[in-house]
């Protein structure tokens, strides 16, 4: 049974709507009228629900972070550390694929575009990157306590530079729509740590 | 002696000033006026110099494309190939460090604010980081040749991957305005590659 209430189904069709806006025109070039056209909510019942363009657009990132922790829990898949980093390389591949590119990680394109501009929405984004590379700081000590992996690089170094590459990875294949330039990037990091 | 013509003065000082605006607001933020207002050049002559906001969009990639070719060369110092990638490496970290992360790589922030609507920026965008990727597979085969890299993995793979982690880092570090995002990056490729 769905209990969400005519409101509450408003908010989140709202939120939805233009978080694909944003992710794919940017922030600035998202107004509030191409939010209204296109989910055809009032300019009235918009504001009653977000008192600010800024107000969705820090909605945008908490939900799209909600999505992002749920996608890395699933995408941890297999017994050993390693496994699980090298399914959830796997999974992100897959994700772009399926959007041919188009878009690329929401984070990292709201970080280049807003983060000299917007204390709130860096510390959103902030939020999301910290606790990425906590997660894989975890799978990587683990890895190296049980000798799955061998280096003995850092895990935190290591972990900073996997989400680095990761991004900068889905940038250049955002660019060059060929998911090569992803998926060249994960291969390497494979070979480099063993995997 | 400076041999430039009274034009060519304006065109340099457009540009330049139109590119730093640019690096920080991003290129949809940043309108003909404010280049107007910053640099003092009436609007007739700007629009004499630059057809569209669009041309003059594409001279400030070009103009930030040769700088950045020069301080690729510049910045690779020493006698060996992996001296060679860790003094530019060091380069990459001193030049962000002067602008306290502000702006960060007018490349990368281009790239996702346009790849996915301006097809000429995105050619011009895709061209520095093809040439970039070439010198640093230049390096890595040599440095292979040579048994200073004992790593077997493709030169072409792991030079994205640099390429991508650098990004990613200088993202992260703007995001952050701490300059350890971007250090541990490079310290992680560092002792992965064993440089």
């Amino acid at each position: 049974m769905d209990t969400k209430t005519k409101g509450e189904i408003t908010r989140t069709k709202v939120i939805e709507t233009a978080r694909w806006l944003v992710n794919k025109k940017g922030f600035s070039n998202t107004s509030i009228n191409d939010i209204i056209e296109t989910t055809g909510v009032k300019k009235g019942n918009l504001y009653f629900h977000f008192s600010s363009k800024e107000e969705l657009g820090q909605a945008i990132l908490r939900d799209a972070a909600d999505d992002f922790f749920q996608f890395l829990s699933d995408s941890f898949q297999g017994e050993k550390p390693l496994e699980k980093l090298s399914s959830f390389f796997d999974a992100v591949l897959e994700k772009h694929r399926k959007t041919n590119f188009i878009g690329g990680c929401i984070f990292g394109n709201t970080a280049l575009e807003m983060s000299d501009r917007n204390p709130k929405f860096s510390s959103l984004i902030r939020n999301v990157f910290d606790t990425w590379v906590d997660k894989i700081v975890s799978l990587l000590t683990e890895a190296q306590q049980t000798e799955e992996l061998g280096s003995e690089i850092s895990p935190r170094l290591l972990a900073k530079q996997i989400v680095a590459s990761i991004e900068g990875g889905i940038m250049m294949a955002r660019l060059s729509k060929n998911e090569d330039d992803l998926k060249d990037c994960l291969d390497s990091l494979r070979a480099l740590l063993g995997m």
